[in-house]
């Protein structure tokens, strides 16, 4: 799946490989069991819960594919165990299954993203119109639609399935023909792979205990941190000065939060160093030195969330510096794949440069190979099929999105499905070269075009819903050929992995919005100065009204800064291409270093005390931490994430928490 | 050594005891070595300042002896190493050496202790006086004497020789011919064996490095918890309500303390669980339940700290029920110790019941055992050396104690004198026998009768200091006598020993005070408030006022209360005796219960976790918390120990934390 930040953070460490040819591969259907199924919506659940916290506070989220596998398979081995306990006779439990598991809540929560509930959706909503502020030119009042259950769940059914069909027949010429490696893909069929062997279920049940252990930690923990946060907004670990009231001013703070640890733990370093870096740059420097030209610049006499000051400095270099980043690998992407497909057309074979790390020459595993390919191709998914699904569904978008965004005119729809599947093809592709799923910067790019070509009468709805259209495509297109990957090397049947997507996505359209709702009613979402700050919200809707408006609101000197960081974007990414690995892997990721400058430093912070953990774990014992970082860190996530459900029900019901832990200067 | 109540918990756990029979062993002068006293000196100021601080606050002391032998090995070890790598030549390091320098660093830091900083010399100061009050019965304003180093240090010199003299004469009865077992000092011999092994050192190295992480872990955690501490009383980690705002009135709170969640981790559970049911018992229940009798079995506008109130009744409940203790304890051991010297005399042979772990039939064992016999008889002490010191000692002391203390007589402090050697034999027989050093009920036992024997005029300090001189004598010569049963174990010359004990208590008479001069400087040393309440001087004080005035002035119900609880010490320590095993084993120790009944229940709290964290520990894997659970619980005691320095420093130039973290309810 795609994210703002980190799909280069979507490597998981590949486990063992051993494979057990032997084995029975059990029919399609067989794949798929109810007990499958509601393991997946149980995760699903928990994972679309995780995705909106994340999303609604820092933006950052890590790949939780490898838990997913790894819960997975640790609740269906529970169950069959327990089963044959107490006497019960159950289906033994396959990788087949694993796989279909895996890809169903791959594919439910996947929507917890490509849904815009942190993004696009949210931007429409009046909070975030009164945000921006109603003076602010191009904010206009209409251009309000507030989220409500019956819409969304609407809208996600209709833009959410066109993905799965567009490129299903292509399947076969992307994971066979060109061999493309599919990082995440490869890695998560390996771990799965891994887990049905005796020594890799072994391991996987260390993993599985280490992640519970951190789990509860994290769910204790954040249980705990909970009754000292009191009322109000200067309550609690959430503001504890960790490393000195001054810092803390900047934001610069630890705050025990077990989710960005995590993530930390998870993501590479470099992006962990970027995130701080552009917490040091923005936070450290750029703003405390453009407070100074308050009254110069600005005027002095602003909120702190008013566009015209400070706060417009920060969203709109973090636009730019995330545009600049975009184009740059969009650009880079487009470049290969072209390249490639050429290379592969002229040789009439396989990609040489993109060799599968199971590529190797030996006699057994090119054996293994065939039978991989013929299970592939075995279960075919017909053509008619897929393309009689992708028309009668874009028709129904078609007619369903206008009337739930009257700003979209229905051919500006049907013009986004004509093209669409050209876009989904390059991200598939690109996603599969390099692991980055660029989703949000084609829903980006529909957003400018569709924003521009509206203009000012509805043109910033139309624009974020265009990018709805465009991202939930292009991202489950390839969230799709990810997972056919990992079925071809588990020896998985594409129907029932198809299926399996085309169950998972019906499950995220239900359970997105509701968990999102959850969120919704409990919290104050949106709150500059709350918890659930909901970055993204903001940036949308101020690029859809750049879109419409242009740079004519910008406060002084903005767009000069944002022009800088633009091309330092675009600078930067050179670099990182164009100096050997050696100085490259050094070099910051701009799109990472940008979250901070509009949500502040403290989870930077945060995921860098992630980072030094994971740094000195490797040093002292390099294959424990390869074994069981994943692990810890997807515990740390879960737990934390997992607490936010009471904590919800808690803020429904107007429970608030007893003690209010403050900080004062001692004289 | 002896300590409040921890003697129970000296139980080391015995290491491998392979011994390499083939080394040669160092004449006694080279087994103390320059480096050794380097060593020595360092980690006895260490553990000195450790020491006052838990004195100083609850007045539990664990054992560091382990911690003693392991860092010692840790610095020596690093130091030849240090210097073969950098081409020097260096003595190799003997477990001689090593035990030499154990035996130094517990000399050194057991006078902490028995100086009575937290206690009896404590008691004599101002603080106090005016803390019981100037119109309490007894109390006279004429007995206060304040701490000053010069006293202090010439006191400690008079006083803590005598107890070296006294038995070592009887050091070869009691080891070879009564063959007692002293388990402490075997464990740390076996601990100091292993080290000398190769298997051993690895797993001493793996120990020193854990205890090096925990070390680092405790002195960063509470370098962080003092920067939010702020000014005054209600601030910082030691105000944190982690059970809510209810149970923190009633003292219920965890503090996050590492110094007691290691003591936690380092006493047996039953001592945890005893210190928690006192909590419980105390200031759950009947602390509340005597507050609702405010105005009408006490006064009702009492302040917090007024014997006339809940107060008196907090000190009197905990003294009779330490008294209780103590008393049966003393009974039981001098029943003991006259039972078996008179089956020794009738049979003629050694103890038939008390069987050194050593004492395998194996002919190699015994080859060895006659190997330790030699060495141990060898380098003799003579006996006209040991008479003459201790007349010598006792004359100087006879003559100087009465100008510290005018109200002590000069035939008193003879008396004191010619009855100590008895009473030391009879603690040095029962701490052979049972672990337990009575040290201190000897010297409450001295201060009863001598307060009053001398009555009104003076008897509260003539007390106090026959309580110091008693229990001087009495846990030193314990302490020798344990050192010894070490020595004899690791082969180490009795001669070396002895030189080691007497520079070990040169240091401690030099280091104690001073140490204990840096607290009293730099901290509000006994505010019923404050962090360092000084729970003991209150308590001395109080028992030496009974010994003179009797029990007049009591509040009302506090004598049936006391009797009460002192007949509950007694029937509980007899039921402790009388059940078998399997049940006694879960009987409380009334001593351990009677600490927190005085002091809070924090730290009970602090100390069940640490038992619930070794109990998990041990369920998940018992040999890698018996191996490492010392190592985990030294570290986390020694780090927060450190870090008491430098806040004392900067508590001495007045400077003070910088943020106030402090807790109110929400609404």
């Amino acid at each position: 799946m795609g994210t703002e930040v980190t799909s280069a953070a979507e490597i998981s460490k590949p486990l063992l490989s051993a494979e057990n040819a032997e084995e029975k591969i059990p029919p399609w259907k067989e794949q798929i069991t109810v007990r499958g199924l509601l393991v997946s919506a149980l995760l699903g659940s928990l994972f679309c819960i995780i995705t909106h916290k994340l999303n609604l506070t820092v933006g950052v989220i890590p790949s939780l594919n490898v838990a997913a596998g790894l819960l997975g398979f640790f609740f269906v081995k529970s169950w069959t165990e327990l089963a044959s306990r107490i006497g019960l006779w159950s289906k033994p439990f396959t990788r087949q299954e694993n796989t279909v598991i895996q890809t169903c809540v791959v594919a439910c929560y996947g929507l917890a993203f490509s849904g815009g509930f942190g993004s696009y959706m949210l931007s429409m909503d009046q909070r975030t119109y009164e945000l921006i502020g109603a003076d602010y030119p191009g904010n206009r009042a209409e251009d309000v639609k507030n989220p409500s259950l019956g819409w969304m769940i609407g809208f996600m059914f209709v833009v959410s399935f066109l993905g799965l069909f567009s490129l299903v027949t292509l399947r076969k010429v992307m994971v066979i023909d060109y061999k493309l490696t599919y990082p995440s893909g490869t890695a998560t069929a390996l771990l799965i792979n891994s887990f049905h062997t005796s020594t890799g279920a072994e391991l996987a049940e260390k993993q599985v205990r280490c992640l519970g252990k951190y789990l509860s930690i994290s769910f204790f923990w954040s249980c705990f941190k909970w009754f000292f946060s009191g009322v109000g907004d200067s309550c609690g670990f959430d503001n504890f000065p960790s490393l000195g009231l001054v810092a803390f001013k900047n934001t610069f703070y630890f705050d025990f939060s077990p989710t960005y640890v995590g993530c930390g733990l998870i993501c590479p370093h470099i992006v962990n160093c970027s995130v701080l870096l552009g917490a040091i740059v923005s936070w450290g420097f750029l703003w405390p030195f453009i407070s100074t030209k308050a009254g110069n610049w600005y005027p002095d006499n602003l909120g702190s969330s008013d566009f015209k000051g400070l706060y417009g400095y920060k969203v709109f270099i973090a636009i730019s510096l995330i545009l600049g980043d975009g184009l740059y690998n969009l650009i880079k992407i487009v470049i290969i794949t072209v390249k490639e497909i050429v290379n592969a057309r002229s040789k009439q074979t396989s990609l040489p440069l993109v060799v599968s790390p199971q590529d190797d020459a030996s006699s057994h595993l090119l054996t293994e190979e065939k039978l991989r390919e013929e299970t592939f191709i075995k279960d075919s998914i017909p053509s008619w099929f897929a393309a009689s699904g992708y028309i009668g569904l874009a028709a129904i978008s078609t007619a369903v999105i206008p009337n739930i965004f009257p700003q979209m005119r229905w051919y500006l729809v049907l013009a986004c499905y004509i093209v669409a599947p050209a876009l989904a093809f390059c991200n598939s592709y690109g996603t599969g070269l390099t692991d980055w799923s660029l989703a949000s910067t084609y829903g980006k790019i529909g957003l400018f075009i569709f924003a521009s070509l509206i203009g000012s009468k509805g043109g910033v709805i139309a624009g974020l819903a265009a990018c709805g259209v465009m991202m939930s495509i292009v991202s489950t297109a390839a969230d799709l050929m990810q997972d056919f990957k990992t079925g071809y090397l588990t020896l998985s049947s594409p129907k029932s992995m198809f299926v399996s997507q085309l169950i998972g996505t019906a499950l995220g359209c239900v359970i997105a919005p509701l968990t999102f709702w959850l969120y919704w009613t409990a919290f104050d979402i949106g709150s500059p100065d709350g918890v659930y700050k909901a970055p993204y919200a903001v940036i949308y809707r101020e690029m859809a009204i750049l879109g419409v408006e242009g740079f004519s609101a910008l406060p002084e000197h903005c767009l000069e800064l944002c022009c800088g960081f633009f091309v330092a974007a675009l600078a930067i990414n050179l670099l990182r291409d164009v100096t050997p690995t050696t100085v490259s892997k050094y070099i910051p990721i701009p799109m990472a270093m940008a979250v901070p400058f509009y949500i502040g430093a403290y989870f930077a912070i945060d995921m860098f005390v992630g980072t030094v953990i994971l740094f000195v774990w490797e040093q002292l014992n390099k294959k424990e931490a390869d074994d069981y970082a994943g692990a810890v860190a997807s515990g740390l996530i879960c737990g934390d994430g997992i607490w936010t459900v009471p904590s919800a029900i808690l803020s429904i019901f107007r429970i608030d928490p007893p003690i209010c832990m403050n900080f004062v200067p001692s004289s």
